[in-house]
């Protein structure tokens, strides 16, 4: 999904918005009070208890020495105006995803990740061991910003759909919300990319104002209910394969901490991502048993000529947006370089490992 | 592989073992000094690497409360003496892997993964989200141990061999270094698994002694030079799909830690193990395209009906394990009833897309 129009309005509350904080170095020794601005509805599954998780967890390893208080989108701060916010210092945090900020730099979508781009588990490894931190660093420090990745959503399902696809031709004309990179695709097969936000999708897709809507998996999806206003729940997804989340923190406000609570809050980032990829695992696994048993829903594969034309004009898209944007073609390079490698490795093993045991 | 058989000797110098520790809890204020005794040797790629890193992590976010002081093996107490080590307080933190324990029960085999049985992915969500970490705990509390994953080798290949697999045929008679679970699924398809340690299974391979060996992947086996001593790398892996490492910590010494140092301590665990799981995938991937590029390695696949029995046979295996053991089956059941979710998921998602990302 593009979590840039999930929300209906971006929330007025920005009543303590500009006020600005303190960094809380010189008061190393007292209760440090953060402020952590989201852009998830208060609860939301997966992100937005991701974003409560990490602030549980800072506080608990840091002895109550940090204190993280969490702002659903809209609370302190507009869902979108989460970068500027914590680029401010009027927040100290944020938890949100790269790609909302491509307004500030294209290249900004490859740390979420990009059609038919890394797995997960290839984007962690990216990050890690890739070069990737280090590109994402140095993209962000312009605005005196500390990435982190914050989990992984897995693969993304190619959505519902109320027209079936059995050919390249069932894309033409089709109305299907799916916004970014993916849905730039989908203009150039033939279809009509709408942008709806979140709340709407269910109504349009139920009276047929859109054919179909992308969202992001069984987990969400399920708590959606859009089983109940589409014919065909289609797989695989293409256009977001292991969408990757972020954190944000202020580097002033990093920099300032003693050591072992800036080496904390860094950890902590990681082991909140971590757990929001294993949760994700284990929840669309268990969702998309209630979808097939409980709501009977029809599980459809998008043939492969479709998939090997949605691949190719994926391609030929991220490869214009390189060719306009110098630090777009500095991520991408490194991004095809390590993709090589790992497409070759995972293709005898994870792929080849999920392969053989299907056979039984 | 199997790394109990991968060390040639145990290690005599057990000069400290035996010399039991104090809880440092009393000195809570004054620097809290571990010793980390583990399974491999100094600086294993990996494993050893691991060891070392959630070291200096520990140091490092307590600000230098705990210094953990890592052991390579044999160095405090032979390698498989670590879980008793730590049970006993001689150490207060270990290195290894589950398997090496199926002597205390066999259900510890679980931990590290079987045959034809969880993904990395699925492991970490299993024990995250599917009652799996609590199983690990109740199987090591009569112990005194507190049990954590210290990261995933990713899918581990079938291995080297002298002989071309074509068929079922080809695996009579076929003498292959592959040990645990693995080693008798292939005694029961017609080979003979021999046990040989690490260090001696380039000479056996080179000299005939043995026709095939399984081990890591890219990443050990390139150090190792197996290419050089076998015709073909097989693929993919079935019998170690995504081995998950382990930490054992003892619960006394870990309970006698103020809150924070608790914390930390196991949030240092988690962060180690999914490092080790993104650097396994970033440097098998490199590993792999210097195995195929310098030095001509032919990776081949083995046949479907070949794998298809192996699968079977592995089935029938653990089955068998289930049976004659309570605690096995509590945990088996457990596994089953998660990996059928996540193999319909896993069919839909990851194992789609990587199809799908590969058809162009």
């Amino acid at each position: 999904m593009d979590r840039r129009k999930f929300f209906k309005t971006a929330g007025a509350s920005t009543l303590l918005a500009g006020a600005s904080v303190v960094a809380p170095a010189v008061h190393a020794k007292k209760t440090i009070n953060w402020k952590m601005v989201t852009a998830w509805p208060k609860n939301f599954p997966g992100l937005g208890t991701g974003a409560e998780n990490l602030a549980k967890l800072i506080e608990e390893m840091s002895g109550g020495r940090i204190k993280v208080k969490v702002y659903s989108a809209g609370e302190l701060v507009p869902p979108f105006e989460v970068f500027d916010a914590v680029s401010s210092g009027t927040a100290q945090m944020g938890h949100a995803a790269s790609l909302y900020w491509k307004g500030k730099n294209e290249a900004t979508q490859f740390f979420t990740g990009v059609p038919f781009g890394f797995t997960g588990q290839e984007m962690m490894s990216w990050l890690q061991y890739g070069g990737g931190m280090e590109l994402w660093q140095e993209l962000y420090a312009p605005f005196n910003l500390v990435p982190a990745a914050a989990g992984n959503s897995g693969v993304q399902m190619a959505g519902w759909f109320n027209r079936e696809i059995n050919s390249l031709a069932d894309l033409k004309g089709l109305k299907m919300r799916i916004p970014g990179i993916g849905g730039e695709v989908i203009k150039r097969a033939g279809g009509t990319p709408v942008n709806i936000p979140g709340g709407e999708i269910f109504s349009a897709l139920k009276s047929g104002t859109i054919d179909a809507t992308e969202f992001i998996g069984p987990y969400n999806d399920l708590a959606f209910g859009f089983h109940k206003a589409a014919k065909y729940y289609y797989y695989p997804g293409w256009q977001e394969p292991g969408s990757c989340l972020e954190i944000i923190i202020n580097k002033t406000v990093l920099d300032s901490l003693p050591k072992d609570l800036h080496s904390i809050v860094l950890q902590a980032c990681r082991i909140s991502g971590n757990a929001l990829t294993a949760e994700y695992t284990a929840r669309n696994a268990s969702a998309l048993e209630t979808l097939k048993v409980k709501h009977n829903v029809q599980v459809k594969r998008l043939p492969d000529e479709v998939l090997k034309k949605l691949h190719q004009i994926s391609n030929e898209v991220v490869a214009e947006m390189a060719a306009k944007n110098a630090s777009v073609k500095k991520v991408y390079d490194s991004v095809q370089a390590f993709q090589q490698q790992a497409i070759e490795w995972h293709n005898i093993s994870e792929r080849a490992y999920l392969n053989a045991r299907g056979m039984v």
